[in-house]
This record gives C-alpha cells, structure tokens and sequence, in this order.
C-alpha cells in the first residue's frame, strides 16, 4: 500500500463504506454488492470498486462482497482495530456534545478526558467524566498515552492549545476553533468548520434566487 | 458569475476568507495582502488571488484589498447579506449543541425552532427556544417561511425528517445522521460526518505506526 498514492477522498469514502457495511452487519446481511454500497453513499459502483482497488482484492466477480470480511479488511485499513484515546479540550457546547457523541465511541474512539481552563466548569461531570483544569492536560496525555486531541477552544486560545497537545505527545488533532493553526510535520491535523457548511449552502440558495429574479 | 464554473472548494475557501477577515475588521485592520489571506487559511497567494478572480476584480496590485469591501462582497457572494433562517429536527445532545453554537448566528444563520419526536423531551428549553413536537414541523416551516434545516435525528428517522422539511419549502439541508437521503434536484443536501474526520486522521496515524514497525 503506497500511502502517498492514495487520495484524500478515498479514505473519506472508506470510512463511510465502512459505517454502512457495519449497519449491514448488524442487519444479518451477508453478501453485498458494489453497487448496493454505492447505493448507501453517494457514489457509483466503479468508485466504490476503484476505491477498494488501492488496498487489493476483496471481491469475487459476479458474486460481491463478504460484508464482514470487507469490513474488518477497512477497518484495519482506518486504524481501527485498536481503541484510539482522545481528550478533547474546551468544555464550551461544542465540546459537551462531542464528548457525549456515540459516533466516536461506536467506532473505537474513546474519549479518555475533557479539559477546561475556566475554573467555574472544572469539576462538573460531562458524561461518565469530569471536566479537569487545563494545568492537568500536560500530564494527562503523557500517563494515558494520548494519540488524539479534538480542539473547542475559542479561536484565540487554540494555537496555546495545541502546543500543549503536541509537545505531551498527541500526534493527531481535530480542530473546531476558526483558526489556522502550525503543527509540526509529524503531527496530523484537520479542520472542522460547522458554518462553512451552511455558508456552502448558502452560496448555491443564493444563485438559485438571483436566478428566479432574472 | 457562472455558477456551474465554480469548484465547490473555492466556495468553502471563500467562506474561510470572510471569517478571517470579519476578525481583520473586528481588530481594526483596513487594507490585507493576497498574501497574508493565504497566511490566515492554509492557502497560497496565488489561490486566494484564482478565489477571487471568479468573481471580479478586487484588490489593486502594490496595494492589496479593502477588508471591509472585499468582506462585504464575500457575504454577497455567499449569500450572507440577509439573514437565513434555519431549523434544527433531532434535539439530542449534537442538536442542541448546535442550536446554542455561536458561529451559525455570528454568520447571519438564525435558529428558528428545534424538534423532536420524543415528548419526553418536548417544552424543555435550548437557550432562547422551547422544543417543539415534530407533528408541529411542516406548519412552522410554512408559517415562518424556513429555508434549511439541520437534521441530527438518527440514521432510521433521517429520510422522514428531511421529506418532511422538503415538502414544507426547506431549499437546504445539512444532515449530520449517517445515512445517504434522496433529495428532489431543487433541494441542496451537504452531509456532515464527524467521525469521518477522526478516521481520517487514524489511518495516517496507522500509515506511521506501519511504518515505525518495519
């Protein structure tokens, strides 16, 4: 497997074959198609086959997919055959609602602790955890060996954020907070911006109407 | 300006542009370079200048552009310049997480109403809203005129929920459930996965791991 080669959407589709194939399993079914998992996204069944192509072959001609087969194979491929352990830091909604998401959880990332510098919310339980002061993340990483960070910080306090995420040892961040952060090169780092998704839809509302007014 | 033209990765760039700079003329700052647009996005120069071109002429070389002009344009071209109004259906926890996020209203997204079909939780109160019951959704979105809708219900209840947004007149959707929903062609659909970004970020942490193994 030649990692350089395999683009982004790829791994994004991967993961959502791999979400759809679960659903399947625990419906009993057992053989699928490539197009039935096209189906189930928003592909075609040439994407779908292309896709799977990059990591081998999985298929029989004619026949399809083994369901379970298919999707343990994916699951390796995403990493995630291991539990991956999280903190997410800034307990503001964004950063409750996360940290109490079954979405994560469902698929074997286990959020280890939610931090906050504001003293007022330490200590409140959020979930099966407590909210800790951010005097403590440092430490916390270093002891439950911490892979993955997920930033809801406001934008003025992320880059701090992940400099302490980082140097404790967290190789992979999600960030949420507005803002472009710098991480070194052996660091991982997405970027989740909700508005930019309604600001999408927006646009495309938007020509549709001065359109009408034509 | 012609829409089929445009990559939808300029819209969402476009739509970072305009966040960054709000924070310039938040701060004072009157006159910005390509080049420091680029620096606050994860762009080049050059992109941000390709960006903008689609939409005319902006900046005047040797001298950059107006924050506040080139900002007013973007949320033109956004479709930001009236304010949209949005209901959420599903009030769990990523529900009412959103309903109280600040970056839909600081955007000019207003939050109308919540839904949800467990009465349990009907008449409980998400900040300035109350939830409301979902036999009450199409009238709402008749009455007060809704055009998006956020929908956070589970996978089983996604496709009933966005048929019944659509009948009523929603033109937008944003669906946060893991499911692919069928929409008519007038109607604008962007899926949000959340934990499509952590996978993400797993299987490159994985691609090392694989590689510190050999």
């Amino acid at each position: 497997m030649k990692a350089e080669k395999i683009p982004e959407a790829t791994i994004i589709r991967l993961s959502v074959y791999s979400r759809n194939l679960q659903y399947m399993e625990e419906m009993g079914i057992t053989k699928v198609s490539s197009q039935e998992i096209a189906d189930a996204t928003d592909g075609s069944s040439a994407q779908v086959r292309k896709d799977l192509a990059y990591f081998g072959e999985f298929g029989t001609r004619g026949v399809g997919y083994e369901v379970k087969h298919l999707n343990r194979h994916l699951k390796k491929i995403l990493g995630l055959t291991k539990p991956r352990s999280v903190v997410i830091v800034g307990a503001g909604r964004l950063g409750k609602a996360l940290m109490l998401y079954n979405g994560f959880g469902n698929r074997g990332f286990r959020v280890m602790g939610i931090f906050d510098k504001d003293m007022s919310k330490v200590g409140e339980q959020v979930g099966d955890l407590t909210i800790s002061p951010m005097y403590k993340l440092d430490q916390f990483i270093k002891t439950h060996n911490i892979q993955m960070g997920v930033v809801t910080v406001p934008a003025a306090a992320a880059q701090e954020t992940v400099d302490i995420m980082t140097r404790a040892g967290v190789k992979a961040i999600l960030n949420f907070a507005p803002k472009n952060l710098i991480v070194a090169d052996d660091v991982k780092l997405r970027n989740v911006d909700l508005a930019v998704n309604l600001e999408v839809l927006s646009f495309y509302m938007g020509l549709e109407e001065r359109e009408g007014e034509k």
